[in-house]
């Protein structure tokens, strides 16, 4: 039935299509492209709308009653395309899927601990039990990844920067990598393993975005609109952070901060409207679950409200705060330092890509025997999970009240912290370094995690060890006139949190995060300040960790310029771009086409009037070019030769018989013949669609077939149609009928040349000058001046996305800058006046990237490969077009 | 001395010019000019460098001594252009600003209660005083602001959104403004009006931005640079925010909400680091000052942390919230009702403009009035100053628990509250209803002012009244199950605040504010639910408050795209835009300038390749083009033009003498002449500098005088060079010799030209083609195409501050866009097929603004006013060239 429709869909079209044939040709060519392009999306809004209309006709007894029905339900639809519905369900979805996943979870640790528990007899076996357990969840996580989307590995929230910045990364927004993503996380998380849940929800989110908007376009053609999309993507990683940490606040600026350059306030409000309502979901599920009394934070604390902190107190907090940016700097130097190991040690590597599931059931051994609570666990409070720990951690009372090594009443969980010969500062220590490598470690396992709660985990436990001394130093506190207000180590425990996961990520927004887990604001001055140390120091050597891991997943980034580096004022445009600009000229023919199209590289042609003026008109997709050159060789258009040629010859017989029928029969056949092209360009292209269509939505719909256009060189032409003639393999004469569908009338003309023909006739297409109507120009490429900074430059490609940009003196082109010129320059290999251009303290990184250069050059390759999937500006035509339903 | 210096100055420019002469002179002057409006604010740099250079060439004796001092001063110097200095002094001063404006407020209002208490025996005395002394200090406020800035009135929001926007509003940010405000502010404050003084403190930390940025730039050249001017001003607005109520999360993303449209999340790190410090060192005045014992919030609250509230009660939580939406858009609406009141009625307006002082004398009489304690201000708890009556409203204790009349321990302040006949709703009503009307009717007093507390108050009383009926309602609570937890009115107050803030302002950061303000994140998912609801209600009925004063005020605005108004995406740029271009070609002729510059009103003009072809080349300043006709028709030239005759006199003279000297004179010659264009050009632009530098910087150096530049039209030269030849006017011969300085050397041509040959020889000059080689050409004005739609050129106005914006089709410009046809479009009086584009509920916002038609014209006038100081793009090569040093 749906076959029925789409027949019926064409038919329309082509009925259309005959209505206005005396249109300018070229205008309507470029029209119904795009909305052929169109057509399989619009499918479905146009087939209820004349179901609609059948049903207006239709004058049966309840005409009435269904008009009604249907104009309710149109009502309704309408209604769905509104931005509120679509965040409601998005922020509903995403509480449902936090609390399924935190709830199976937390079935998953009860199960390890009960089967710890049940075999207390035999260490041994509990040993087995303790380790057996996490081997086996990882292994399954990984391997389940593994086999149903790879994409899904990781945190997620660099790629999502990545998409965010409009580069479409294929599969990674598909229902696959959902499914993936939120098992594999659960039985990740569930092994007790240090890994965070924070990051990949940032990513479920992303996904639950893009597939509740495929699911929603169902019903409304406005979820069609790219530049929505995208922004609903943003909304969506704010929703991924509120609904894991019950922080729309902090979620949606933590979102901000990590994938964002340019942040439209405009959109503001829906981050907001979407993180509040899962949060308050997410919590209202806890409470209906009898888990929680009422809405309150998800890490509680109580911590005194009326004297929360001394003045005296604060360069304590300022020393976890700088301390903490080097830490956090070493996080990420450490992280990447065990990925380039495992990389560069080609033995282990081999045999690692062999046995895939094998470093994950490695590294899960060696961490869970680490932490088995009767062997080194016990001093380093091993047998609590990681939300125990944070809880003990964060607890508002002193554990070194009455000096070292003494008895303190500890409760419940916090009694781990406690070890009968050795003091709780001890154990602290041992659980931060244990803890830091093991968690920099475990986010190398490939499974959906993330590193924001382990590090989180560990900044507490450092405030913690730092409050405790504290504690311990002045155990009436600092206040001297008056009451004494003992120091609370919880709170240095908020700090240290704060400042750590703030320096890890590079974010500021790690301080509202804390008071929204915690519910309490009152350390807000020591935890801005922590945090704002943190992130200076740690800024200055090492990258964020999420830019870390762009970094080594190569995926395509601009780098951002560094904190008043203002030596990069001095770049030009001038020093960077690349002055060997391929060009093609309005008169131009075929055969420099193809010369053209052979060279270069890059995505876009410019179009210049003249090779002597060079000024610049335009510029145009590769692609286009290609079915430009394509269509002018292609057997249509030498069909259309042939019959042309017969009419000729025909008309050599008659022109003695009848003269005056003769013009008017060569003037319908031109009429013809120019139809006949523009009909074979519309049926061209849905069946290879030009694959960069500019600014591509990043919730790309899969109906779109993506299929690499090959450059249909005059040889390949030729091949094929030989193969055509000659042999009878169904396949090649499948790709034959590929390229002349929808030409059924053309089949009484018989191809009867020869090869030598073909090819001569071929020469003579290429030296033909090129007829540009066809050809979708986008006529307002961006432009630069020369002398344009380097720091504009930068503002202007993150801004709006460039890909690339035309530099132009007085209008005419003598330049072009890619993002790959503008990150080199930023990354300092182009030097200026021989100087490198570096940050100051760049000297330390580098030691990290030893292997910069040949990173570098990687990456380039990289970079071209990842390129044709980025697309770097909208079509406006098909914008304008798509939204004038 | 410092003239000397600046004569120094320019000999060395001369030699260093004389060194150049070889190169290609059009280019030359290009540099020069762009160098030469720098060297104003170069000089203190310069001149330090050299002392330097002197002091090292110096081999005293104790020379090495000094080289090093001299060489710590530069260290020290170049440390001060980094930005983390200029924060923190930028946070050390408005905190010290903020806390000494708040003593001095405290002081005020101590004395009015002081003075209102000992005249206890004589009601009549008692209500001389209660309204004598705010009378006073409001009229003196008003009167003082009026003399010295009259910039400084209102609260500055709007102003700063403006210039953020890349607008330069002229003594917006003088030091004489700086003053104003303060003083001012303090004055209007201290008297007791419903006043604010958040508005004000983002003003004021601008202002402290922009002065501190010029007394920095005594040190170093870093605070040249205009993009990092602006970056600072951002910033500086979080300050103003962060320190006034102590909180930087909100003061940072509140100042974000606010004043932008787009955020750079890279300048995230700046607001923060700027207002903590701020905020923290404000607080800390406060421990040192004995007010407080440490640092907590501004209005600290003590709600019980383990049950803040119950699920049942958040129904009443978003029945806040959208009463707060409707609330805050009737405030908005009430405010630009009685400014248009005020404004409209002729008679009234005629007898304020005399007697500017008697309006705010008249308000404040009223309203302190109506607040006499012993009279109506009994009930409204009149004698309660806004901080007490905030601090009161947010107690968590319940009013009417004990039911309606009957006895309850208020203490302190609360017993305001109380009345013997009438009960606390009523007193609760009253108080929410007058100052409603008030608070409007007070901030359009011309003093400096904001809006944001006097709504903030009315916000928490409504909030209280909410909770005190819901207290009333459940004396035991709504929690059905075990404990009693009783409901608390001050978590009600706290969430009617953010809510009616959020709703007057339009921004969601609110909410923060309120955490920061009370210390308390308790209540945070009531908080954000009431919040969004309250903007959702107002946004879709008012424009915000800050936007409704930028209406009223009439200051050149961009408004924003509505909340999913995808009906506009159907606007395309060809429906709206200018087809009827000025232009000027690159052949065309002096006399097609001047018309053209006669005729247009555009800020730029189009430069196009020529009429037939319209290629788009660039886009030349108005100033540039009547530069260049100046000085085809200026003094300069006519006087060459005579040498140059008497040169061809004598040469035909001596012809027969020296024939072979004859070549080498005018070679010579020539090049002098070709040298003096450029020497006049370069020696020219400082004393008439160009005013529309694109992207002036907003903070403007004061050392560049702006002159408004007319049109020299042909008639006005000759009158000119009439009045210096006939006259001896010492007045008209100084402004001849402005005109000629530095061309000492022309002096021996004697100008002995007639008025009539002078009228022959402008003809002549005008038929010239123009030479545009001096002549400064954008080379990329920005393109669109013209079918981008709205939606689309919405954003990248905004995203890159543009003014106007040419349409091309393949290089050939076919329109242009401004500012004014985009916010005409947006607003809606442009119609596609036939239907005006309006946001659903604007019918309701018309009524509100029934003079809209009347307003848009006048709007259309002052727009073209404005537009004159609105600069659009940044010269990349100013830019460049002042960062190169």
């Amino acid at each position: 039935k749906l076959k029925l429709m789409h027949h019926k869909h064409r038919v329309e079209y082509q009925q259309s299509m005959y209505g206005r044939y005396t249109q300018e040709l070229g205008v309507y060519a470029k029209e119904e492209a795009a909305r052929l392009r169109e057509s399989g999306q619009r499918r479905s809004v146009r087939d209820r709308s004349r179901t609609l209309d059948l049903l207006e006709y239709d004058k049966g007894r309840c005409a009435k009653c269904r008009i009604c029905t249907v104009r309710c339900q149109k009502f309704l639809i309408s209604r769905v395309g509104e931005d509120w519905i679509f965040l409601i369900l998005l922020g509903l979805l995403m509480a449902l899927v936090s609390w399924v996943v935190d709830f199976c979870i937390a079935i998953c640790l009860q199960a390890q601990k009960w089967m710890y528990g049940g075999l207390d007899s035999n260490v041994f076996l509990q040993y087995l039990a303790w380790v057996t357990y996490p081997v086996v969840l990882i292994t399954f996580s990984a391997g389940f990844t593994q086999i149903l989307a790879p994409q899904a590995v990781g945190s997620g929230i660099p790629e999502m920067k990545t998409i965010l910045r409009g580069v479409v990364l294929k599969e990674y927004l598909t229902f696959k990598t959902f499914v993936a993503k939120v098992i594999g996380l659960t039985c990740a998380l569930g092994s007790g393993m240090p890994l965070g849940k924070e990051g990949p929800f940032v990513h479920i989110a992303s996904l639950c975005a893009a597939l509740l908007s495929k699911f929603m376009s169902l019903f409304g053609g406005i979820y069609e609109n790219e530049s929505r999309n995208i922004e609903m993507l943003a909304a969506a990683c704010a929703v991924g952070v509120g609904c894991c940490f019950a922080a729309p606040i902090g979620g949606v600026l933590f979102s901000i901060e990590v994938t964002s350059t340019f942040f439209a306030v405009r959109n503001y409000w829906r981050g907001f409207f979407a993180a509040t309502f899962s949060a308050f979901i997410f919590r209202v599920l806890a409470v209906w679950n009898r888990d929680e009394e009422t809405i309150t934070a998800l890490f509680k604390t109580r911590f005194r409200l009326d004297f929360p902190f001394d003045l005296q107190e604060l360069p304590a907090f300022a020393v976890i705060g700088i301390a903490s940016g080097f830490g956090g700097a070493l996080f990420v130097y450490l992280n990447r330092l065990i990925v380039q190991f495992m990389r560069k040690q080609k033995v282990i590597n081999k045999f690692l890509m062999k046995k895939r599931l094998l470093y994950p059931a490695l590294v899960t051994l060696v961490l869970s025997t680490l932490t088995f609570p009767p062997g080194f666990g016990q001093f380093m409070a091993g047998k609590l999970t990681q939300k125990e720990a944070l809880v003990t951690l964060l607890d508002n009372r002193t554990w070194a009240k009455q000096g070292i090594a003494e008895e303190f009443d500890y409760i419940g969980n916090a009694q781990a912290w406690r070890h009968p010969q050795v003091n709780v500062f001890v154990t602290l220590v041992l659980f931060i370094v244990m803890k830091f490598w093991m968690s920099a470690l475990a986010i190398t396992i490939p499974v959906p995690s993330g590193a924001f709660m382990p590090v989180f985990v560990i900044g507490a436990a450092f405030g913690r060890l730092v409050g405790e001394s504290m504690a311990a130093w002045f155990p009436d506190g600092i206040h001297t006139d008056g009451t004494i207000y003992p120091i609370v180590p919880g709170g240095y425990a908020v700090v240290g949190a704060a400042a750590l996961s703030g320096a890890v990520t590079h974010t500021v927004s790690t301080a509202v995060i804390v008071f929204e887990l915690t519910g309490q604001i009152s350390h807000i001055l020591p935890v801005m300040i922590a945090v704002i140390l943190a992130n200076a120091v740690a800024q200055s050597l090492q990258p964020s960790l999420y830019d870390s891991i762009i970094r080594i997943k190569k995926l395509p980034y601009l780098p951002e310029l560094g904190w008043g580096h203002h030596e990069k004022y001095n770049i030009r445009v001038e020093d960077i771009m690349v002055r060997d600009v391929r060009y093609i000229t309005l008169n131009c023919c075929y055969r420099d086409l193809h010369n053209v199209l052979l060279t270069g590289q890059l995505k876009t042609l410019a179009l210049v009037e003249s090779a002597e003026s060079m000024i610049l008109l335009g510029s145009i997709e590769r692609a286009q070019l290609q079915s430009l050159l394509s269509q002018q060789l292609g057997r249509a258009r030498r069909l259309q030769y042939i019959r042309e040629r017969a009419v000729e010859e025909k008309k050599r017989l008659s022109i003695v018989s009848d003269p005056a029928s003769d013009d008017n029969g060569s003037q319908r056949t031109s009429q013809e013949v120019r139809f006949q092209i523009s009909t074979e360009e519309s049926s061209f292209s849905p069946t290879r669609p030009v694959p960069h269509k500019p600014l591509k939505p990043a919730l790309k719909r899969p109906s779109v077939v993506e299929r690499p256009t090959e450059l249909p060189t005059s040889k390949n032409c030729i091949c094929v149609h030989k193969h055509t003639q000659k042999t009878e393999n169904p396949k090649e004469a499948r790709i034959e009928k590929f390229y002349i569908s929808g030409r059924n009338d053309d089949e009484d003309v018989e191809d009867d040349m020869t090869i030598r023909e073909i090819a001569e006739w071929e020469e003579r297409q290429l030296d033909e000058q090129v007829n540009f109507n066809n050809c979708k120009i986008d006529p307002a490429p961006f432009q630069l001046v020369e002398r344009t900074s380097l720091h504009k430059t930068h503002t202007i490609f993150s801004l709006l996305g460039l890909d690339h940009a035309y530099v132009t003196s007085i209008g005419r082109l003598i330049g072009v800058v890619s993002l790959k010129e503008l990150r080199k320059a930023i990354e300092g290999s182009v030097t200026v006046k021989g100087v490198k251009v570096r940050p100051p303290l760049a000297s330390f990184r580098d030691s990290g990237t030893s292997s910069s250069e040949n990173e570098t050059t990687e990456l380039h390759k990289l970079w071209d490969r990842h390129k044709s999937m980025s697309l770097p500006r909208e079509s406006t035509p098909s914008e304008s077009e798509e939204k004038s339903q």
